[in-house]
């Protein structure tokens, strides 16, 4: 710390990703990345002659990608904005619309970023916690409140909460701004973009990272009504005028595009999580039903969530331990290929055997 | 707007970049970027499989790309932060150290994106005018402040302030960060990092989007000793935790390493800049000496300045107009290829002679 720190900077507890290790043969089940590649026809846009055009700056606009994301959703392109990751859409959301009078409303379990934002931007927030089987109760969300946001599935219990309940949430809670963080949304959930169309209170976030397999490239994007989009644009050109890149565009564009081969990726995610879910139970873990790429899973009482991470991680296999109230005795286990579930399923024979 | 806004989306003008219009056979020589494409490396290192990788978060810390970085400019890496675009890198630096009680200092004529950075986080300014030769004149600047930033060359000018002077203000300015922005620096100015190992209150921040060939790409880097790197690593992992996608850091992490095309097409830019600028001044331009790869250029008194941008578009050359008070005069005019600089020159003919 030096005396030419800005006083946030003092103070603020940065977010801790998970961890990338570049280690040779190591199985990650650590950060929900996708088993799979991205679709082929991400390969077949990246030429030679793309790369040798980087000289210029990339579509200020995102136009086509944004064409493509609206003509999937069956939204006008105004509906849609684009960022360098659903990180970082999300800090611009936290920015142009939770800066307000009243505190903000988010669940005490839920993803680690949203603390760290109202840190950044001088947010209050008032944190609601999940109802004891860790679910989302949106009847404790019926109060004053600056905004509201959630994941849904929530991370990291990977729990749905139904449209239904979203929806009759959007009814009442007409004065201020409800975000739904969709990033695991594609893996069994319902999307609460069908309703954007009858609701000027509701924005929804989605990520390339999880089921688009575009985490290296770092692409999100928000859809909600063209007032909500334009503050998100506005906060855009006040910080980056050009924050995804020309090749990201094009990658992501072709991601979009390829629907078959998103679905079978998807199909394949929910039919590995089944098995593993069920691998898991056969051997004592508690396992909470999850719509998401993940499950938080309770070891049998013999072992500690800690020392197993430490254990696997010792047999070449991440998972994600939080050393956090309510979620310290969980391990939250990405779904990886059906290989690397059974390597998985394995290793922990052997720990528990021994 | 709507009620969901925050105030600051409200009041904020944000910054307008220069145009990116999607025509065949246009000059472009209104936003700065290289005549050349990128090093030939960089085609290289952006492989099939890389592609396939994607799924995969990147590098958060972008170790490799700051070690090439270091070892250029013969810092430790711990010197050395990275961004998505140095507009990014700009971004994160006022939030990081210029939210201070003083008002910070910069030209009146310089970067547009500055006073943008200020209203977004709140910051106050006092703007201090270039002298009647558009030159920095930094005894302006020894009075109390809350940090100082100030491009070198500058731009829209294009004019050099000698690394002298910048070392004498820092040892004056004690109390609060000096930022010199050397986005232009590689075309014929001397970069300040040679001082940051003896100055704790020196940032310099350059971009891989002029001299490098990679607009589209968006990098951008800061180098100062490792207290001021990590008040950047917190805002940035406060904000976006993998801000650099993979193809992103291979790119430009081989864009740094290939010194000799870098040295190749900074010369040829100096040369090419040398030849506009005569032929400019034998069409009775009163012409700026740059040290940029742009030169602010003021047409002979027939002509005004925004007719003539209007005259050169309609020849498909685009060059940048600045509707604003000391500049409304003059044209800034990127270094294109020497082939681009001729059409312009043509052009110009044709429009003076009609």
């Amino acid at each position: 710390m030096t005396k030419y720190w800005s006083d946030v900077v003092r103070t603020i507890e940065p977010y801790v990703p998970g961890e990338q290790p570049q280690v040779e043969g190591l199985i990650k089940l650590n950060t929900n990345e996708s088993p799979y590649p991205p679709s082929p026809s991400v390969v077949d846009v990246i030429t030679r002659s793309v790369i040798q055009r980087l000289r210029y700056y990339p579509d200020p606009n995102a136009s086509a990608l944004r064409g493509a994301i609206a003509e999937y959703y069956g939204v006008e392109p105004d509906y849609v904005f684009a960022g360098n990751s659903s990180d970082e859409v999300l800090a611009q959301t936290f920015m142009a619309f939770f800066q307000q009078p009243e505190p903000i409303l988010y669940p005490d379990i839920t993803y680690g970023f949203y603390p760290v934002y109202c840190e950044l931007f001088g947010i209050e927030a008032k944190i609601l916690p999940l109802a004891d089987d860790f679910r989302i109760d949106l009847a404790d969300y019926r109060q004053s409140n600056g905004g509201i946001i959630f994941p849904n599935p929530n991370a990291p219990t990977g729990l749905e909460t139904p449209l239904e309940q979203i929806e009759s949430l959007l009814r009442d809670n007409t004065e201020s701004l409800v975000v739904v963080d969709e990033a695991y949304v594609d893996f069994g959930a319902r999307s609460a973009v069908e309703l954007v169309s009858r609701y000027d209170n509701l924005l929804v976030v989605q990520t390339f990272s999880k089921s688009r397999a575009l985490a290296g490239m770092r692409v999100g994007f928000a859809i909600g009504q063209p007032s909500l989009i334009d503050a998100l644009e506005r906060v855009k050109n006040s910080f980056n005028s050009y924050p995804l890149d020309a090749i990201a565009q094009l990658a992501a564009t072709a991601a979009m595009q390829d629907r078959d081969y998103f679905d079978e990726c998807c199909r394949k995610v929910i039919s590995t999580r089944k098995e593993t879910e069920q691998g898991l139970r056969e051997r004592g873990f508690e396992v909470l039903p999850s719509k998401a790429n993940f499950l938080l899973a309770r070891p049998p009482e013999s072992l500690s969530a800690e020392s197993l991470a430490e254990a696997l991680r010792r047999e070449k296999i991440l998972v994600r331990y939080f050393n956090k109230p309510r979620i310290s005795d969980y391990l939250r286990i990405s779904i990886g290929s059906d290989s690397d579930m059974q390597a998985l399923l394995a290793a922990l024979d052997r720990i528990m055997s021994s």
